[in-house]
């Protein structure tokens, strides 16, 4: 995606699932004295690269020099997309069970949905996962009134970018993917036109 | 902060606590056909101008075109100075009460904190507010260890910026205003060297 960016550069690529082997190799010739940018999609500080590589170099004690660069995580990138929908507390969990127990995601899906934030759902679903979002609505809607606005956000900025905004009830009849994240309303979020908008409260207090 | 994209510009300014009047003022002229960029800083989708613009056009019924353009949020730039505390589920919550009531505040910290989730304090600090911190950071130690790292980033990325890590326990000691995001660990959360560092669960599953 970036090929302006990469001419007279050295390139390494790796396969989905090798991002263990694609950390070690980049600290690996960082101790051989190269400088080496890791480039991951979105924010490298938000469920990305940033964590593995400091946490190899930790393992090894390493001293090489690492600078985080941070970016657009796809929270910021969809609720742009979908308006408004960030303006008050939220809570970004992912329902991937990959590397997290399932059980503690549900109680952090239960305590968000219970404490009223706003909920971004980072990897909703895949080919092999496709239950895990049925059963994280079921939980908010122990909460949360199923008229509230969720939207979906699907391969934000590129090309074949789908945003559909409908209702927690309706979720589970949008198309979800691997390339998807769904954010759920707090308990005053409305609709306006193509917009979700979670209001800050500044409607309490001052005329607007 | 940004003069050279400013030149040939027209430009209007308010003081702070005039957001109202702001978003008020760029919808009026837009509707008069002019194009009009609002600026904030950060990212407007987060706690930030968007929700506020799109409040006051859904009030007025308004038919201007309005895109959000994302940014970097304080959660995205004070995660990277601290290394990678934001790799795995986390709840953003602002303790300023000025448009939220506290006891909503307060269910919120509790609910993150008992959930395990990695906790980002917005505005955790002011001049006038000055109890509300302590009072976090008492609601968070009844379900987390008082060694669980915490960062404080002042200013990131301004001349004056100033990084602390230290712990939950001793967080009241550290340097904390209102230029102020505070990050709380989870209950994975270790400190090397200058880094913060959530791991992501690649250790129990790969050989790191």
């Amino acid at each position: 995606m970036i090929p302006e960016l990469l001419i007279d550069k050295d390139i390494l690529s790796s396969a989905m699932m090798q991002e263990v082997d694609r950390c070690k190799k980049a600290i690996e010739l960082a101790e051989q004295g190269k400088k080496i940018t890791l480039i991951c999609g979105g924010d490298p500080g938000i469920y990305a690269m940033a964590g593995l590589v400091l946490e190899i170099a930790s393992t090894l004690n390493s001293s090489i020099e690492i600078e985080i660069v941070p970016g657009l995580a796809a929270l910021n990138s969809c609720a742009a997309r979908l308006g408004a929908p960030l303006m008050h507390d939220f809570a970004a969990i992912s329902l991937s069970d990959l590397l997290t127990p399932w059980d503690l995601i549900e109680k952090r899906v239960s305590a968000a949905a219970q404490a009223d934030f706003i909920i971004v759902l980072y990897n909703p679903k895949s080919k092999k996962r496709i239950k895990h979002i049925a059963r994280a609505q079921e939980l908010i809607l122990v909460h949360r009134d199923g008229n509230t606005p969720a939207g979906v956000v699907t391969a934000a900025t590129r090309e074949n970018e789908k945003i559909t905004i409908t209702t927690l009830a309706n979720l589970l009849e949008a198309d979800i993917n691997m390339q998807s994240t769904v954010i759920i309303g707090n308990s005053k979020t409305f609709q306006w036109q193509d917009y979700m908008i979670t209001p800050r409260g500044y409607s309490d207090k001052y005329s607007i």
